[in-house]
């Protein structure tokens, strides 16, 4: 019954390392079905090259297990808050990937320098703040993205065009209409991220990238009148 | 008619992956025909890995498609103002390679701190100024050449002996008489950049290379009685 | 007699090139079979390369060889007295990668920065103080082990929790409960050494990761009621 | 006649891309035959992929070339000169190694801070001044070397126990008894230069290590009491 949608996401776990984005079991993806409330997810601890379609979880948006002889990872939770949150997301990404957890630790946003950057978004990436300590001993993993909806509301960002976040003191989260762009925003977070770093080592005082160029960039590859790529 | 142009292109943008300059499509290669006033170019937004022949789009020098059934990469009119402008080139390259880049959105020029710059150019690689607002709202990717020929104007350089720029806030534009010689000076570049970054780390007080060993390294391989090489 | 223990401890030092922690011949793995007190290890300066089963060279705890043809490592005393100290070890990992020799190189303890690290220790990674010179001229390797155990001893240590630990000047020595997780501990530590140095570019006044999220890592890994991976 | 020394030095070439030391062209390896005082060394520019041993250049002591149809590499006289001022090296490295070069633009020793340094050479890594303009414009390659020999004459080095240096605002010259010692001298400093500089943004004010441990892991594996490897 699962059987498509738990393929792709084992297809899609498995291009994390591929990528250079995950160390041993650092990470997961999950893929969504929107009309049936349901998402697969990796299982808790497996690495990646023992991997298979028959060990992923599905489960639904409220946190249900209806398929899989394993534990789902233990982000799950953090998951089902962010679809039950976020709508029309097709998959989410969690991985602990080295430049974006270093900001993520050093509890600052990644500041847009560049055109890299405003290709992908118009705003810094934003890092939340550290939990409060009653959150961390209650529900962790879904107050995980409590976090992540709050920094969201406070600061007024639209979920469907900052598609990636820092979780303060523990590392990025990202996602996309499909798992496909998800992954490729977790790859794109961590360029970002060491370019950024770069860029500071290079110019203490380098400045965010002006209004103008960060409008003109995000609009030609996302705006109404977008004129980048295949269409 | 244009199948060698064709090839051509499609060969030397594959060869920007392998070097590790560029992420998913973020970068592009251009071959032109002088005598033809043609070039090809890579379509827009398809994945490297997607890559062929056929689907590679050739325009004239004034930006007129001549043939080719998709898009061309969004930075056609940047290559074929250069094209325009600076003459004798055999191929463009653009990247957003890590090191490049970070200098570019730190909006400085690359010192010459060593024999490994000095082996390619005699100066800085020099980084444009931001663009006024007026211009990035205009014909942007024009616009993006002609603030890299004013700098050069501006700054005296030759585009036959300085084949490498950084486009302030952006990325890396290199050329050459090939395009094997466009991308062999975006790799270069990459390294440039790193290494001197890696010198600011060492030594903030590191100083340019002197003169006279600079022009020994430049001319050496460059010069009238360039002795480096097979001839 | 120790086919077994020598398969295992030849397996497990092929680990180390394979994952980048090892140049030439910078490290070693032994193994240890608790009941019987004896222990293998990598013989003394062979190129990983060159690395088979009947090189292995047994021990027992006293560092008396049991098998083997050739000199084992050189550090093979630091092993035999660490398995003396430190009960219940199943392997033992020394190398000299490059981050965590940096720290160690820089005498610093690495700083608990982040989720990833409180996942595998709830302390900083201690960094022992440089050895005094009557010790250093003394029974060497033995006195590296002593430093490491005197080190535990004097922060109220538990090796059985803490199973890393650089050595100042020096470089890591990481162990587990098997084979595996030593050479598991040894690329972690990696990780976490090359996150937090990065930590400290992006943010110089980034502060310790707050004890509450410490211990739900910490603990939903590794507590008496911890939930993550199968079991 | 020269066969075997051109197959040898065709070898240790193509080393230097494996061990990613090079980029293109960027480095040279020469192997020596003391009793004819002869040495073999790359061709001039010839990229790494299309080197064969039949391209390899024989030259004697007085750079005066005895075999091979291509042009010597332009360090061809470097390396002579060190041939003839440092008695008994096989074999000569020269590369532009990130990490090392970014040492020699600083014009920077690298300093000694730990065992994995120690375990190569006693003292820093010595960085040559650079040199002066008339020397410069005279025979460059030849004073290259002068550079160096002058530079360990003024330290009272011992070129066989300093096994490496760095050419002020050039890079990395390292030599052995035989060929393969010199690409594992080059292979070992770009570690070496790599670690310090880590070592330096983790601790400003890290420490030179300490004579005693010095003495102790430079004499465990070069000294005549030496215990480490095979013998």
């Amino acid at each position: 019954m699962y059987g498509k949608l738990k393929k792709l996401c084992c297809k899609w776990n498995l291009e994390l390392p591929r990528l250079g984005l995950v160390l041993y079991t650092f990470g997961n993806v999950s893929c969504a079905d929107h009309q049936k409330r349901v998402f697969a997810i990796k299982p808790s601890g497996v690495p990646y090259e023992d991997l298979s379609e028959d060990m992923i979880v599905v489960m639904d948006f409220d946190g249900k297990i209806l398929d899989g002889r394993l534990r789902p990872s233990s982000d799950a939770p953090t998951h089902a808050e962010l679809y039950r949150s976020f709508p029309g997301l097709g998959g989410i990404v969690h991985t602990h990937s080295t430049y974006a957890t270093a900001w993520a630790q050093a509890l600052r946003d990644v500041p847009l320098y560049g055109t890299t950057h405003a290709d992908h978004l118009a705003t810094p990436i934003p890092c939340t703040e550290m939990m409060a300590d009653e959150r961390i001993r209650g529900d962790y993993e879904v107050e995980t993205a409590r976090q992540i909806v709050n920094t969201f509301a406070k600061r007024k960002l639209n979920p469907a065009e900052v598609q990636m976040v820092l979780v303060g003191g523990h590392g990025p989260f990202t996602w996309g209409s499909t798992p496909e762009k998800a992954v490729y925003h977790a790859r794109v977070l961590e360029e970002l991220a060491k370019m950024a770093l770069l860029t500071e080592r290079i110019n203490p005082k380098a400045s965010p990238l002006k209004k103008a160029i960060v409008e003109k960039h995000y609009q030609r590859k996302h705006g109404k009148d977008a004129y980048y790529g295949q269409r």
